[in-house]
């Protein structure tokens, strides 16, 4: 099973794509923003695509052609503009969506923030109210677009090194989760497709990765 | 038939109110975000509610609750940061939405940008293109909301002193507009229930404004 992985360059992209290559079961795509960020890729075996997500879903649908699912872990960032927000956090997602059913791609793994409910979107600081409600729309988009979703929901990631264990359900109570832990999560999810039509929140915990998403 | 409007202060929002005001058929309710903002429309004797559109669904589904149609035209504004982009033209809109759902009111008419289609977004200078991705997932939330909506697509706006006359339909050529016959555009859209389910570009032209909407 190849894997497209849209923000590949991002931490929990890499650490996703160096996961993928180092098992049996699936090879990666990377899609990057600059033909200079493939290098990486590259060293690790993995195939590369060069696609802004900010061109049109034409371009992206080009690079899903070849591939059996989708995972969207790009994001504006924190150090773009708030007008990104929209244009990569949503609008970004839409077309990633779009192309994947443009491309007949059924599986499709979004990476969210912890709660993107419209609850949430109101008792967000007001400087982080559109994130949540950029990603509270993305995850409406793709709950309606008949793929076969999941939906992750990470805590507060960190870039402390992954311990292989997490705490996962509908609601779990917030709290830090290591990138590196969320990159194995994904993994868990594509080798699992009982969490397909699924979204659920992760933190650092105490089960195996594996065993916590077999039993969302 | 009393008429919320969502974005009374605004400019367009003015002119609505008072044409409603003029005449015989409607009455107002117009939706402001401070109370100070009142005596204009209390002149004209049209009910005020002060209500802040990020606020949650429920407080505008409140204000919402004795009307029988809602007008959206508030916007986020040229002199707002572009995080209010998001909250104002995309989810502001939405909770109208929701809140006309919820409060039971069918007729919603929402004051749209020009074009709003995928490919307007992909073709938007980079500053004007997430002001267009918000009003396209607003514009995409009321189509699929089983509301009895109009969305109107309003040519390059000015304040100009309205001629009573435009040119109207699914596609016409972009061209400016005065804001003060949009005004004149949704009462006639308000009086007219064949525009229900239908939207249109307006722009100036030669067709006094009641016999354009007719047209549609």
């Amino acid at each position: 099973m190849k894997v497209l992985v849209v923000g590949a360059n991002g931490q929990i992209g890499k650490h996703l794509v160096s996961f993928i290559q180092k098992g049996n079961n699936l090879e990666a795509k990377a899609m990057i923003r600059n033909a200079d960020q493939a290098s990486f890729f590259e060293d690790l075996g993995a195939e590369t695509a060069v696609v802004d997500l900010e061109q049109d879903t034409d371009a992206i649908a080009k690079a899903t052609e070849d591939v059996d699912a989708v995972v969207f872990t790009a994001g504006s960032g924190g150090s773009t503009g708030k007008d990104k927000t929209i244009m990569v956090d949503l609008d970004g997602a839409v077309k990633a969506i779009e192309a994947a059913k443009t491309a007949g791609v059924k599986r499709f793994i979004m990476i969210s923030s912890f709660d993107t409910s419209r609850e949430a979107i109101q008792e967000a600081a007001s400087s982080f109210a559109p994130y949540v409600a950029a990603k509270h729309y993305a995850d409406e988009w793709l709950r309606g677009s008949g793929l076969d979703y999941t939906i992750i929901h990470p805590g507060l990631l960190t870039n402390d090194k992954g311990t292989g264990q997490v705490n996962a359900g509908v609601k779990v109570e917030r709290d830090e989760v290591p990138r590196e832990d969320i990159a194995n999560v994904i993994l868990a999810s594509l080798e699992n497709d009982t969490t397909i039509g699924k979204e659920f929140q992760v933190v650092g915990g105490t089960r195996a990765v594996k065993e916590a998403i077999n039993s969302i």
